[in-house]
């Protein structure tokens, strides 16, 4: 077993860490999330740190990195606070992966990534129109990381639009029924299968 | 497509509305969280909402449930600051989804699920022996949600023991060489794997 420690990091070539340090909290469901600015222009950027927060009333919170990296974003979310994250089937990766470069503020993401905007009666923010699972979000509260100037949008779930077969009968969202997919770090793109279900564990 | 809206959602039975939130988040990887109590105990949950905060320094942020769902992982972090993270490979699943039941406080879930405490010279809190990447962090910073009380480490990584086989050239780490795996909601693992490597994207 290799160990490194922090100085070690520290010393390394910056794109060398930041790969590491990127990818060591493994893979995470990759999304799309949707702003429309004041300017009713429609925005689109790749996420993947989207957390759950609860179940009644349902929330997610999502980070934003420091304001120079999403700025447009975090700004929008926090004039507008209505917004949709849209999850990526694997026949959508090289799209999604493009709305992560930095494309500016008066260009439409969803335009230069050949993403379709689609707007449901009950939400302010444009929807992915060929995103199996979309999730409408409304930015209630910011919890922030005084360390390094990140911020987690805590967000409520207003709507969710998805295909019928990624629904199981007990609740449960079955990603690998749409092959939904999770990015590790910032470019390595995996497709996940089930391997076991387990109950709810307990003390035995 | 499916349409949910709030209103339904909250209208749903207790455990069938928990199965579709706690899955809406698509697919994290899983982390068993070790502490050390003042009492020297070996403490050990399982955690899937690790989040990427930042690489220089490198901070990883882990989100802690209202208080009554984690409360000694909550208090013994706050107390002690220093604790583990370490992933989990398809042939821990079984230990490692057990030890996400409810043990007393003054037993050990080292024991109750059979994973070997190890220690570093240099940390202060136990290693899972078998995993094969070991992320060691001291907390610096929590950041609260006031909408649901559930709490946000902000947390530095001070040292990593890893399998050398997880190390990709350029730095990366490699989760599927290991067989590391994801969880979707509470009680659905998931393995994972490589569909596509882009690089850094740029606007075209």
């Amino acid at each position: 077993m290799k160990t490194v420690d922090l100085d070690e990091i520290m010393a390394w070539e910056r794109e060398y860490r930041r790969a590491f340090v990127n990818t060591l909290s493994g893979i995470k469901a990759a999304f799309l999330l949707g702003t429309q600015d004041i300017n009713d222009r429609n925005n689109l950027g790749l996420f993947a740190s989207i957390v759950h927060l609860g179940a009644a009333p349902p929330l997610l919170g999502v980070v934003l990195r420091p304001p120079d990296a999403q700025q447009d974003t975090r700004r929008i979310i926090q004039i507008n606070t209505h917004f949709t994250l849209n999850a990526v089937s694997v026949d959508q990766i090289e799209s999604a992966h493009q709305c992560s470069a930095r494309y500016p503020s008066d260009q439409s993401e969803f335009d230069a990534c050949k993403c379709t905007p689609w707007f449901s009666t009950h939400h302010l923010a444009p929807y992915v129109g060929e995103s199996p699972l979309k999730i409408g979000l409304k930015a209630i509260e910011f919890a922030d990381v005084k360390a390094n100037n990140s911020r987690i949008v805590v967000a409520a779930i207003t709507e969710i639009h998805l295909e019928e077969k990624l629904l199981g009968i007990d609740g449960q969202i079955l990603p690998a029924a749409a092959q939904l997919c999770g990015v590790v770090g910032l470019n390595a793109w995996h497709t996940h299968h089930p391997a076991k279900n387990i109950p709810f564990a307990r003390v035995i």
